[in-house]
């Protein structure tokens, strides 16, 4: 028996062996009835633990090639394929389940995504702006001019509906952004958009840096092992940032800061611009902007300024970067619907569509100070925060880490489902992500005392 | 100099020698302005070709760790880390956009998706029906009625609305089925399905097995590496199967036959079953609905009964995989277009739909047999084919392996696109997918006339 398990090869002892050994008996090397030599034999013929013989010798006795006698000893009992895929272990959902390249999302999300849709619970910190704010007419106007002609019920272009396109290099010069039809891609919202670049540009080796805190360490499947800092000893990937109200921070980047970025590497840049539009004050212009090298990939989405239900998000980047991720785009979904296009193709670059912005950065204000009222009667002693530019959020940083795991759940017993600081940089304690864009001022109130109750618990 | 790059390693050999060349610099191995040895040295010392030295050093000089002198020589130029960020190779994008896990589509599949949309294009194998038999009336009617209230604008629950998911429970009962709305997973088609599958499911060791030929090879990103008949010599991974009318054979299994499937296997099953109500007779029940042990995970669709642009599929399947593929969903794209979702269970169910389906079958049999004819006309010499009992193809054999590549691109040519045997059986040239489902009559008439001017040339 000359063959011994490579130590340096990639696949482990215990799989060298166990396909060794199937295919030993495949051959007709060892046959049906044939008795294998013992344990403590073939772990030191094979220079191996004697677990990891174990390890291989039940798993083929599982799936019956091979069986066990009484007196002790292992023969071969089946070398039929036939007779391997009928005595396959029995189908085990709860370990399949977990085989999956994609982990799960983090445990808090998982609750956040399922207590959303519970009747009666406080948002407090959602990514959503409160149904009332959603130009619901708006939309409704848009529905009625939808053509069902023709192409319009197929399958779209795999870059997205021509004509939404045109839209949107239009709506995008508001943004000092100069981009053709070509250059655009449309996506399912910004989400899929990371998810494209993350299926498709990144390699195993390649990081996201991203500002500490930011959006990217809440959906830890874009290639979550890799996320880093910048300005960590790895220059090998991309670097994301929201230089326009920040989520969860609400800082907006000034242009010098902007340009600094852009000069200071050479890696892609991704700038994640969903809330462009939501600053109280003028907006500078995107990053993308300033970039003449094709360095940026942009993201768009009409999610948190319309309506996150049409799931219509965009990507600008260089022509190459778009047909990869549009090829992409057609591997995972075949694109995106075709109604949800229409309506906003219709919606966009309208005097009603213009109106209901302001209107909607107005309505944000408002709320805006009105929590930060309750704050200051709650909180100021005992945290900081800045006055919102624009945007949803709040981000509030208490003296001590009393943002863990147990007041979140401890509130969510309460009804109130909060965004702990710690989905937006892991073990931040510290913070809480608050959104004055869901809730009713009632429901801030609420929320913000029994917020306080809890919190006063703990500090 | 004793390192050596490891041959059997799985790193490549310019990969090793770039990181021991880094190694050796960081360490001060290699001070500043030091002369390296020759290419031809380092080649002999590191037993590799004297081409993979020169990428190497190619590539530290364009990254600023090492330089040339005129004389010819190279040495080391910087060892900062710093510096290296800084010096970091000027982006390029034909480099970054091959790296990623996503495979880009078969160059013919990429063909495909472009030429779909080409003007005057004859699209003799697609997999989308004409939009004149598309139900624009219905969906009108649909989207007239859509709600705009509340929830209806915000994201959707992760499993997807579930007004549509207690229609669909409904809807399915007629395919045999009995599902509760829990078990019921929305997607943005039968495509998603496979790569939500894909990405939780299946773990680096796992296969996707398939009949001969299949659909699935036309979708290499579904674990394409991995991709293997049934009864090939592994049985870790799941079947995939499309037991009424196989895309591209047509072929509808009988009750006998689905049981047998599931009677000579523990592996889960993938029962894709969007052509369902597409057969010219009666359809056997869903393999799922034999399956009383949540082995199967059945998918479904809307795209070939009412319109693809509308992106909506579904999945059914025990409570523990639709939960993990529903946070999947929500990692992928925060869920499918609210729109899209209550236009489908504004018209399931009802009488107007169940008349849309009876004249669409009415429809697609008249057009399978004016494309019959035509064949028997041309092709009867040279092929064979089955009667089509249902769905949009017909699954022509020839009988020589004519159906190439070259046949393909000559076709593209004259403005004709066909979907060749190859892609859904990896070197089957004999085969092609025609499909009566799109073109016109007249269309058929032209398209087949110079499928056969083309196919007689090289036969």
């Amino acid at each position: 028996m000359s063959w011994k398990p490579n130590r340096s090869s990639s696949q482990s002892l215990y799989e060298q062996i166990k396909s060794w050994m199937i295919t030993k008996i495949n051959q007709g090397e060892w046959v049906i009835g044939e008795k294998l030599p013992t344990q403590r034999k073939l772990a030191e013929q094979l220079e191996v633990n004697r677990s990891t013989i174990i390890q291989v010798l039940e798993e083929l006795k599982a799936e019956g090639i091979l069986a066990s006698k009484q007196g002790g000893y292992t023969y071969v009992k089946s070398k039929s394929w036939n007779q391997f895929i009928k005595n396959q272990p029995k189908l085990n959902w709860s370990r399949t389940i977990n085989q999956g390249l994609y982990k799960s999302n983090l445990d808090t999300i998982q609750k956040v995504n399922e207590y959303e849709f519970s009747p009666g619970i406080i948002r407090l910190g959602t990514g959503e702006m409160s149904p009332d704010l959603m130009p619901a007419k708006l939309i409704k106007n848009a529905i009625v001019n939808i053509q069902l002609d023709s192409t319009n019920l197929g399958y779209s272009e795999s870059q997205g509906d021509l004509v939404l396109r045109e839209s949107l290099s239009k709506h995008l010069l508001k943004r000092g952004l100069h981009t053709s039809p070509e250059n655009i891609l449309i996506v399912s919202g910004a989400l899929q958009a990371l998810q494209l670049i993350s299926l498709g540009l990144l390699d195993a080796k390649s990081y996201i840096f991203y500002d500490r805190p930011s959006y990217l360490p809440s959906i830890p499947s874009v290639h979550s092992l890799y996320c880093a800092q910048l300005k960590d000893n790895q220059n090998k990937g991309f670097y994301y940032t929201i230089p326009t109200l920040n989520n969860p921070t609400g800082d907006i980047l000034n242009i010098e800061e902007r340009k600094e970025i852009l000069s200071s590497t050479n890696m892609p840049i991704i700038e994640d611009d969903v809330y462009h539009e939501l600053t109280f004050e003028h907006a500078p212009n995107a990053l993308k902007s300033f970039d003449h090298d094709g360095q940026v990939i942009y993201i768009g989405s009409v999610s948190k300024v319309i309506s996150p239900g049409l799931r219509i998000g965009w990507v600008v980047a260089p022509t190459l970067v778009i047909n990869r991720l549009a090829d992409l785009k057609m591997q995972l979904d075949y694109g995106c619907s075709t109604l949800s296009q229409q309506v906003i193709s219709n919606l966009l670059n309208t005097a009603a569509y213009d109106d209901h912005v302001t209107h909607l950065r107005q309505q944000l204000k408002e709320r805006a100070s009105f929590m930060e009222n309750l704050l200051e009667k709650l909180f100021s002693p005992i945290s900081t925060w800045n006055t919102p530019k624009g945007g949803y959020y709040i981000w509030i940083k208490f003296e001590k880490p009393v943002i863990t795991k147990s007041l979140f759940q401890n509130l969510l017993k309460k009804n109130i489902l909060i965004n702990p600081g710690y989905l937006y940089y892991p073990k931040d304690y510290y913070h809480l992500r608050l959104s004055f864009a869901y809730c009713t001022f009632e429901e801030m109130e609420h929320g913000l005392s029994l917020l306080y109750e809890e919190v006063m618990k703990v500090i």
